[in-house]
Protein backbone atom coordinates (compact mmCIF):
# COMPACT_ATOMS: atom_id res chain seq x y z
CA UNK A 1 0.00 0.00 0.00
CA UNK A 2 1.69 3.32 -1.11
CA UNK A 3 0.85 6.19 1.39
CA UNK A 4 0.77 9.41 0.50
CA UNK A 5 3.19 11.16 3.09
CA UNK A 6 2.45 14.96 3.02
CA UNK A 7 5.48 17.64 1.94
CA UNK A 8 7.67 14.38 2.23
CA UNK A 9 9.40 15.48 -1.47
CA UNK A 10 10.46 18.70 0.30
CA UNK A 11 11.65 17.61 3.28
CA UNK A 12 13.56 14.44 1.55
CA UNK A 13 15.18 17.25 -0.41
CA UNK A 14 16.18 19.44 2.19
CA UNK A 15 17.23 16.51 4.37
CA UNK A 16 19.26 15.29 1.44
CA UNK A 17 20.78 18.56 0.94
CA UNK A 18 21.67 19.14 4.38
CA UNK A 19 23.23 15.49 4.77
CA UNK A 20 25.23 15.80 1.21
CA UNK A 21 26.93 19.25 3.15
CA UNK A 22 27.54 17.67 5.90
CA UNK A 23 29.13 14.55 5.50
CA UNK A 24 29.73 14.37 1.88
CA UNK A 25 27.70 12.79 -0.84
CA UNK A 26 29.08 9.48 -1.42
CA UNK A 27 28.89 9.20 2.52
CA UNK A 28 25.11 9.38 2.30
CA UNK A 29 22.80 6.66 1.49
CA UNK A 30 19.55 7.50 0.29
CA UNK A 31 18.36 5.14 4.06
CA UNK A 32 20.26 7.89 6.05
CA UNK A 33 17.98 11.09 4.40
CA UNK A 34 14.95 9.30 4.68
CA UNK A 35 15.17 8.01 8.62
CA UNK A 36 16.64 12.28 9.18
CA UNK A 37 13.07 13.36 8.73
CA UNK A 38 11.42 10.33 10.00
CA UNK A 39 10.77 8.42 6.32
CA UNK A 40 11.64 5.22 5.10
CA UNK A 41 14.44 4.00 2.59
CA UNK A 42 11.03 2.77 0.52
CA UNK A 43 9.51 5.76 0.57
CA UNK A 44 12.28 7.78 -0.73
CA UNK A 45 12.34 5.73 -4.02
CA UNK A 46 8.68 6.83 -4.37
CA UNK A 47 9.91 10.09 -4.79
CA UNK A 48 13.30 10.01 -6.73
CA UNK A 49 15.21 7.43 -8.60
CA UNK A 50 18.59 7.46 -6.67
CA UNK A 51 20.43 9.88 -4.10
CA UNK A 52 21.70 12.23 -6.68
CA UNK A 53 17.98 12.76 -8.43
CA UNK A 54 17.20 14.03 -5.01
CA UNK A 55 19.44 17.15 -6.49
CA UNK A 56 18.05 17.36 -10.09
CA UNK A 57 13.91 17.53 -8.92
CA UNK A 58 12.15 20.33 -10.86
CA UNK A 59 14.27 20.04 -13.88
CA UNK A 60 11.06 20.00 -16.13
CA UNK A 61 9.56 23.13 -14.50
CA UNK A 62 12.92 25.05 -15.13
CA UNK A 63 13.58 23.68 -18.73
CA UNK A 64 9.41 25.25 -19.42
CA UNK A 65 10.92 28.31 -17.92
CA UNK A 66 13.38 29.12 -20.72
CA UNK A 67 11.02 27.63 -23.39
CA UNK A 68 8.14 29.87 -22.04
CA UNK A 69 10.50 33.09 -22.94
CA UNK A 70 11.45 31.62 -26.04
CA UNK A 71 7.54 31.61 -26.47
CA UNK A 72 7.06 34.85 -24.98
CA UNK A 73 9.87 36.69 -27.21
CA UNK A 74 8.21 39.15 -30.02
CA UNK A 75 7.86 37.38 -33.30
CA UNK A 76 10.40 39.96 -35.12
CA UNK A 77 12.98 39.18 -32.45
CA UNK A 78 16.43 37.70 -33.49
CA UNK A 79 18.32 35.09 -31.74
CA UNK A 80 19.92 36.98 -29.55
CA UNK A 81 17.16 39.00 -28.42
CA UNK A 82 14.91 35.64 -28.11
CA UNK A 83 17.52 33.90 -25.58
CA UNK A 84 17.41 37.25 -23.85
CA UNK A 85 14.04 36.97 -22.94
CA UNK A 86 14.63 33.12 -22.34
CA UNK A 87 17.34 34.09 -19.93
CA UNK A 88 15.32 36.53 -17.78
CA UNK A 89 12.05 33.63 -17.84
CA UNK A 90 14.29 31.43 -16.42
CA UNK A 91 15.77 33.69 -13.70
CA UNK A 92 12.24 33.86 -12.23
CA UNK A 93 12.60 30.77 -11.11
CA UNK A 94 15.13 31.40 -8.64
CA UNK A 95 13.59 34.13 -6.59
CA UNK A 96 16.04 35.55 -3.34
CA UNK A 97 14.48 33.03 -1.17
CA UNK A 98 15.75 29.97 -2.80
CA UNK A 99 19.58 31.47 -2.89
CA UNK A 100 20.87 29.99 0.25
CA UNK A 101 19.57 26.88 -0.74
CA UNK A 102 20.66 27.09 -4.42
CA UNK A 103 24.17 28.08 -2.81
CA UNK A 104 24.23 25.14 -0.84
CA UNK A 105 23.26 22.63 -3.57
CA UNK A 106 25.79 24.45 -5.69
CA UNK A 107 28.84 23.63 -3.07
CA UNK A 108 27.72 19.65 -2.90
CA UNK A 109 27.47 19.50 -6.55
CA UNK A 110 31.20 21.13 -7.20
CA UNK A 111 32.70 18.90 -4.38
CA UNK A 112 31.36 15.57 -7.30
CA UNK A 113 33.12 15.50 -10.28
CA UNK A 114 29.72 12.63 -11.16
CA UNK A 115 27.32 15.20 -9.79
CA UNK A 116 28.87 18.08 -12.02
CA UNK A 117 28.37 15.74 -15.16
CA UNK A 118 25.18 14.98 -13.96
CA UNK A 119 24.55 18.98 -14.01
CA UNK A 120 26.18 20.08 -17.04
CA UNK A 121 24.20 17.01 -18.84
CA UNK A 122 21.01 18.64 -17.70
CA UNK A 123 22.28 22.27 -19.04
CA UNK A 124 23.27 20.32 -22.59
CA UNK A 125 20.19 19.41 -22.37
CA UNK A 126 18.33 21.97 -21.99
CA UNK A 127 20.38 24.37 -24.71
CA UNK A 128 19.30 21.10 -26.76
CA UNK A 129 15.39 22.00 -26.09
CA UNK A 130 16.07 25.83 -26.02
CA UNK A 131 17.57 25.27 -29.72
CA UNK A 132 14.56 23.48 -31.04
CA UNK A 133 12.85 25.99 -30.22
CA UNK A 134 14.29 28.41 -31.84
CA UNK A 135 14.86 26.28 -34.94
CA UNK A 136 10.63 26.35 -34.90
CA UNK A 137 10.36 30.10 -34.68
CA UNK A 138 12.18 29.63 -37.50
CA UNK A 139 15.95 30.55 -36.29
CA UNK A 140 18.41 28.07 -38.73
CA UNK A 141 21.33 26.84 -37.89
CA UNK A 142 24.22 26.95 -36.62
CA UNK A 143 22.79 30.00 -34.99
CA UNK A 144 20.04 28.32 -33.22
CA UNK A 145 22.90 26.05 -31.52
CA UNK A 146 24.75 29.13 -30.81
CA UNK A 147 22.43 31.57 -29.39
CA UNK A 148 21.24 28.57 -27.30
CA UNK A 149 24.68 27.55 -25.95
CA UNK A 150 25.34 30.71 -25.36
CA UNK A 151 22.14 31.64 -23.35
CA UNK A 152 23.20 28.80 -21.38
CA UNK A 153 26.48 30.34 -20.35
CA UNK A 154 24.98 33.29 -19.26
CA UNK A 155 22.68 32.05 -17.27
CA UNK A 156 25.28 30.04 -15.60
CA UNK A 157 27.41 32.83 -15.23
CA UNK A 158 24.73 34.91 -14.16
CA UNK A 159 23.60 31.93 -11.65
CA UNK A 160 27.42 31.52 -10.13
CA UNK A 161 27.71 34.92 -9.72
CA UNK A 162 23.78 35.43 -7.63
CA UNK A 163 24.87 32.74 -5.19
CA UNK A 164 28.70 34.29 -4.79
CA UNK A 165 28.45 35.62 -1.73
CA UNK A 166 27.92 38.91 -0.73
CA UNK A 167 25.96 38.87 -4.45
CA UNK A 168 22.65 40.38 -3.10
CA UNK A 169 20.75 41.69 -6.35
CA UNK A 170 18.26 39.27 -8.00
CA UNK A 171 19.32 37.16 -10.55
CA UNK A 172 17.38 38.88 -13.21
CA UNK A 173 19.11 41.67 -12.51
CA UNK A 174 22.61 40.14 -12.97
CA UNK A 175 21.59 38.11 -16.21
CA UNK A 176 20.76 41.38 -17.52
CA UNK A 177 24.05 42.48 -16.85
CA UNK A 178 25.51 39.84 -17.99
CA UNK A 179 23.93 39.77 -21.32
CA UNK A 180 24.83 43.41 -21.90
CA UNK A 181 28.48 42.06 -21.37
CA UNK A 182 28.02 39.68 -23.50
CA UNK A 183 26.49 41.51 -25.90
CA UNK A 184 29.87 43.85 -25.97
CA UNK A 185 32.67 41.11 -26.10
CA UNK A 186 31.31 40.42 -29.75
CA UNK A 187 31.13 44.03 -30.41
CA UNK A 188 32.92 46.18 -31.84
CA UNK A 189 33.99 48.20 -29.54
CA UNK A 190 34.82 45.66 -27.12
CA UNK B 1 58.76 -6.66 -15.11
CA UNK B 2 56.77 -3.53 -17.49
CA UNK B 3 57.81 -4.06 -20.74
CA UNK B 4 57.38 -1.58 -23.58
CA UNK B 5 55.03 -2.64 -26.49
CA UNK B 6 55.82 -0.58 -29.48
CA UNK B 7 52.26 1.25 -30.67
CA UNK B 8 50.85 -0.57 -28.03
CA UNK B 9 48.95 2.76 -26.90
CA UNK B 10 47.75 3.66 -30.63
CA UNK B 11 46.63 0.35 -31.00
CA UNK B 12 44.63 0.05 -27.89
CA UNK B 13 42.59 3.10 -28.74
CA UNK B 14 41.74 2.17 -32.55
CA UNK B 15 40.85 -1.75 -31.22
CA UNK B 16 38.80 0.00 -28.36
CA UNK B 17 36.77 2.40 -30.73
CA UNK B 18 35.90 -0.13 -32.89
CA UNK B 19 34.53 -2.74 -30.33
CA UNK B 20 33.03 0.36 -28.56
CA UNK B 21 31.31 1.37 -31.60
CA UNK B 22 30.38 -2.16 -32.93
CA UNK B 23 29.25 -4.20 -29.54
CA UNK B 24 29.01 -0.53 -27.60
CA UNK B 25 30.83 0.59 -24.91
CA UNK B 26 28.94 -0.60 -21.79
CA UNK B 27 29.13 -4.75 -23.42
CA UNK B 28 33.00 -4.17 -23.73
CA UNK B 29 35.59 -4.90 -21.35
CA UNK B 30 39.27 -3.51 -21.34
CA UNK B 31 40.11 -7.20 -21.28
CA UNK B 32 38.70 -7.42 -24.70
CA UNK B 33 40.37 -4.18 -26.41
CA UNK B 34 43.37 -5.86 -25.29
CA UNK B 35 42.70 -9.57 -26.62
CA UNK B 36 41.90 -7.75 -29.84
CA UNK B 37 45.05 -6.48 -30.30
CA UNK B 38 47.08 -9.51 -28.51
CA UNK B 39 48.13 -7.79 -25.41
CA UNK B 40 47.20 -8.57 -21.92
CA UNK B 41 44.12 -6.51 -19.81
CA UNK B 42 47.60 -5.65 -17.43
CA UNK B 43 48.93 -3.90 -20.96
CA UNK B 44 45.92 -1.92 -21.15
CA UNK B 45 45.62 -0.70 -17.63
CA UNK B 46 49.42 0.29 -18.00
CA UNK B 47 48.12 2.84 -20.98
CA UNK B 48 45.20 3.65 -19.56
CA UNK B 49 43.27 3.97 -16.19
CA UNK B 50 40.38 2.18 -17.22
CA UNK B 51 37.97 1.53 -20.62
CA UNK B 52 36.55 5.35 -20.18
CA UNK B 53 39.87 7.03 -19.94
CA UNK B 54 41.05 5.32 -23.94
CA UNK B 55 38.33 7.58 -25.44
CA UNK B 56 40.06 10.61 -23.78
CA UNK B 57 43.60 10.17 -24.43
CA UNK B 58 45.08 13.56 -25.93
CA UNK B 59 43.03 15.72 -23.65
CA UNK B 60 46.36 17.90 -22.20
CA UNK B 61 47.75 18.12 -26.10
CA UNK B 62 44.17 19.52 -26.83
CA UNK B 63 44.42 22.14 -23.85
CA UNK B 64 48.06 23.27 -24.49
CA UNK B 65 46.38 23.69 -28.04
CA UNK B 66 44.06 26.18 -26.90
CA UNK B 67 45.99 27.96 -24.57
CA UNK B 68 48.92 28.39 -27.08
CA UNK B 69 46.01 29.87 -28.98
CA UNK B 70 45.33 32.11 -26.42
CA UNK B 71 49.23 33.29 -25.87
CA UNK B 72 49.51 33.79 -29.62
CA UNK B 73 47.12 36.25 -29.81
CA UNK B 74 48.11 40.11 -30.11
CA UNK B 75 48.70 42.01 -27.05
CA UNK B 76 45.82 44.55 -27.43
CA UNK B 77 43.19 42.15 -29.09
CA UNK B 78 39.82 41.86 -27.79
CA UNK B 79 38.62 39.10 -25.68
CA UNK B 80 36.85 37.72 -28.46
CA UNK B 81 39.48 38.12 -30.62
CA UNK B 82 41.84 36.21 -28.52
CA UNK B 83 39.30 33.07 -27.86
CA UNK B 84 39.12 32.99 -32.06
CA UNK B 85 42.53 32.70 -32.25
CA UNK B 86 42.71 30.09 -29.62
CA UNK B 87 39.45 28.33 -31.39
CA UNK B 88 41.81 28.26 -34.63
CA UNK B 89 44.54 26.96 -33.15
CA UNK B 90 42.66 24.28 -31.58
CA UNK B 91 41.09 23.42 -34.70
CA UNK B 92 45.01 22.52 -35.98
CA UNK B 93 44.87 19.56 -33.66
CA UNK B 94 42.20 17.81 -35.68
CA UNK B 95 43.52 17.63 -39.24
CA UNK B 96 41.53 15.86 -41.94
CA UNK B 97 42.90 12.20 -41.51
CA UNK B 98 41.36 12.37 -38.29
CA UNK B 99 38.22 13.04 -39.58
CA UNK B 100 37.03 9.16 -39.61
CA UNK B 101 38.23 8.95 -36.25
CA UNK B 102 36.84 11.41 -34.32
CA UNK B 103 33.04 10.70 -36.14
CA UNK B 104 33.35 7.20 -34.61
CA UNK B 105 34.61 8.41 -31.09
CA UNK B 106 31.63 10.93 -31.34
CA UNK B 107 29.27 7.95 -32.23
CA UNK B 108 30.52 6.11 -29.16
CA UNK B 109 30.12 8.64 -26.78
CA UNK B 110 26.55 9.95 -28.06
CA UNK B 111 25.02 6.40 -27.07
CA UNK B 112 26.46 6.62 -23.80
CA UNK B 113 25.37 8.97 -21.28
CA UNK B 114 27.97 8.43 -18.75
CA UNK B 115 30.41 9.23 -21.95
CA UNK B 116 28.71 12.34 -22.75
CA UNK B 117 28.98 13.58 -19.10
CA UNK B 118 32.58 12.99 -19.16
CA UNK B 119 32.82 14.98 -22.24
CA UNK B 120 30.79 18.08 -21.21
CA UNK B 121 33.26 17.85 -17.60
CA UNK B 122 36.29 18.01 -20.14
CA UNK B 123 34.84 20.84 -22.17
CA UNK B 124 34.48 22.97 -19.24
CA UNK B 125 37.65 22.28 -17.76
CA UNK B 126 38.85 23.34 -20.89
CA UNK B 127 36.98 26.70 -20.57
CA UNK B 128 37.98 26.76 -17.17
CA UNK B 129 41.77 27.12 -18.67
CA UNK B 130 40.90 29.45 -21.70
CA UNK B 131 39.08 32.04 -18.82
CA UNK B 132 42.40 31.34 -16.42
CA UNK B 133 44.27 32.19 -19.30
CA UNK B 134 42.32 35.21 -20.06
CA UNK B 135 42.54 36.55 -16.58
CA UNK B 136 46.18 36.02 -16.66
CA UNK B 137 46.10 38.84 -19.96
CA UNK B 138 44.17 41.13 -18.09
CA UNK B 139 40.85 40.16 -19.44
CA UNK B 140 38.22 41.30 -16.07
CA UNK B 141 35.22 38.92 -15.21
CA UNK B 142 32.66 38.01 -16.27
CA UNK B 143 34.24 38.29 -19.88
CA UNK B 144 36.72 36.42 -19.28
CA UNK B 145 34.59 33.86 -18.73
CA UNK B 146 32.13 34.88 -20.93
CA UNK B 147 34.49 34.72 -23.72
CA UNK B 148 36.20 31.37 -22.32
CA UNK B 149 32.79 29.71 -22.79
CA UNK B 150 31.78 31.36 -26.17
CA UNK B 151 35.03 30.15 -27.15
CA UNK B 152 33.80 26.35 -26.24
CA UNK B 153 30.37 27.05 -28.39
CA UNK B 154 31.90 28.19 -31.01
CA UNK B 155 34.47 24.85 -30.79
CA UNK B 156 31.75 22.57 -30.25
CA UNK B 157 29.53 23.73 -33.27
CA UNK B 158 32.70 23.54 -35.61
CA UNK B 159 33.76 20.19 -34.20
CA UNK B 160 29.90 18.81 -34.66
CA UNK B 161 29.70 20.13 -38.32
CA UNK B 162 33.01 19.09 -39.06
CA UNK B 163 31.72 15.29 -38.30
CA UNK B 164 28.83 15.79 -40.00
CA UNK B 165 28.77 13.64 -43.43
CA UNK B 166 28.82 14.88 -46.10
CA UNK B 167 31.06 17.65 -44.69
CA UNK B 168 34.42 18.17 -46.47
CA UNK B 169 35.69 21.93 -45.59
CA UNK B 170 38.63 21.51 -42.91
CA UNK B 171 38.03 22.36 -39.35
CA UNK B 172 39.76 25.27 -38.86
CA UNK B 173 37.69 26.63 -42.05
CA UNK B 174 34.56 25.95 -40.53
CA UNK B 175 35.26 27.35 -37.37
CA UNK B 176 36.19 30.53 -38.92
CA UNK B 177 32.50 30.68 -40.39
CA UNK B 178 30.97 29.95 -37.06
CA UNK B 179 33.21 32.46 -34.99
CA UNK B 180 31.63 34.75 -37.75
CA UNK B 181 28.14 33.57 -37.03
CA UNK B 182 28.71 34.30 -33.30
CA UNK B 183 29.84 37.87 -33.68
CA UNK B 184 26.74 38.49 -35.69
CA UNK B 185 24.43 36.61 -33.44
CA UNK B 186 24.74 39.56 -30.83
CA UNK B 187 25.73 42.46 -33.52
CA UNK B 188 23.42 44.90 -34.41
CA UNK B 189 22.19 43.91 -37.88
CA UNK B 190 21.28 39.93 -36.39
Amino acid sequence: MVRWEPGARERLQAAALELYAARGFEQTTAADVAESVGLTERTFFRYFADKREVLFDGQDRFRQAFLDGVAAAPAGASAFEVVAVAVLAASSFFPDERRSFARLRQAVIVANPGLQERELLKMAGLADAVAGALRARGTREPQATLAAETCMTAFGVAFRQWIAPPEERSLADIARDVLGELRALTGPDD
